[in-house]
């Protein structure tokens, strides 16, 4: 992985980037059953934003994703899933970078890569934000978690990009749900189906959710210790092979 | 959708494209129970490939995706869909280029834009190859069907592309089926069966398919007309809301 890029250096001239390339990274956190999502808020000004940077010309994509979310939140060590390119022709967001780069005080030249029009490619992931500590760079004012029924009016189209990576978390959700790692090490049936609900966004059927989660094949159930009052007690799963 | 962008200006100098930016398709036909792939071969050369081609600047990424196939290929009105962004940072094959750019009688200039490394972005179909009618560009010689298990060394990285989105493919099928169109109005299990044992490339327990393409809830089965002998033929189905 590339380290040590400057990010004035990318910012101020032109420097070694891929030309017309950007990436974008929308960070979903849950925990106690919340989602929420990893925002930026540009110095200076009312703009919010996800988490976003460029590619150096000698870097790999996958590398790319990650130094930018480092350097934009500190987050370290995250599973970065590509989702989606965002490529309408009118991805050219001239007078939002003027005024972002005047709020750092800087003055771009009219033949600036910033002011060029970008593709832009979604990476997501899914964590636990009790446990992440992101904090803004040198470019923010804050990098916070926001509710995702409390998501601000974003920059560009990030709002869309959001929208799409939303999409994406529930659909994959089956099977991206193991490699995740939000559950602690044995759960109910109850705790999993609260999980899908919180991501979803809607209430499940217990009947029928339990007979889909089982049929999946990645739960295998705990047998219960035979202590009288734990037959009682609901049964408890782990995943298969954990 | 932006037409008539000159093929041969693209290539012989330095046209209004987005730089560090391509598009592949990859194009599987299935028919008669046999899954193949499209490709061409670069013209005077022994250089097989996926079809590819650039984004004009003012050219949506969407649009931009079905020129390229319909230049490369002729064809037209195919449901594309993204599926991968391969960003290898050696994705940068200036010697290919200018052996096929040599098979057309053209030298690259030492700063030709297909010199720099790109960054490319996958497209895949699943079309019926038996009512399609691909037809070679000016680049090439052939464009044709190959059966997935002879498929020739490609260019670049083709092949890795081609594995991919096979594999994107195989896992997206139950959710694409219906919208690849691929089965006449009305069908028994057993040809599903069979389109699903093609693509997947293996042979499935009749019960346990049975079971699993109904739990999709994709399928409605239709009544059988009493008319005695008929009750020994298999039941048939059609998709919901077809």
């Amino acid at each position: 992985m590339t380290k040590n890029i400057n990010r004035k250096e990318y910012l101020e001239s032109k420097p070694r980037l891929l030309p017309s390339v950007s990436i974008d990274c929308v960070i979903f956190g849950f925990s106690n059953n919340q989602l929420k999502i990893l925002l930026l808020k540009f110095k200076n000004t009312d703009f919010y934003a996800l988490p976003g940077g460029f590619i150096s010309i000698e870097e790999d994509l996958s590398d790319a994703a990650l130094r930018v979310l480092e350097e934009r939140t500190g987050l370290r060590d995250i599973y970065l899933e590509q989702f989606y390119v965002f490529g309408s022709k009118d991805r050219r967001y001239d007078q939002t970078h003027q005024k972002i780069m005047e709020g750092n005080g800087i003055i771009l030249k009219p033949n600036h890569f910033l002011l060029d029009r970008f593709i832009s490619i979604g990476y997501y992931a899914l964590i636990d934000f009790s446990k992440a500590n992101p904090a803004p760079d040198d470019l923010s004012d804050s990098c916070e978690w926001y509710d995702l029924d409390k998501v601000p009016s974003l920059v560009f189209d990030h709002n869309q990009i959001l929208q799409k990576a939303l999409e994406t978390l529930r659909s994959d959700l089956d099977t991206k749900l193991v490699g995740f790692n939000l559950l602690p090490e044995t759960f109910t049936i109850n705790e999993i189906q609260r999980l899908y609900e919180t991501i979803l966004g809607e209430k499940l059927v217990r009947s029928n959710f339990q007979r889909k989660i089982l049929s999946l094949g990645i739960l295998e159930r705990i047998e219960k210790k035979m202590t009288g009052a734990a037959n009682k007690a609901p049964y408890v799963y782990r995943f298969v092979g954990q």
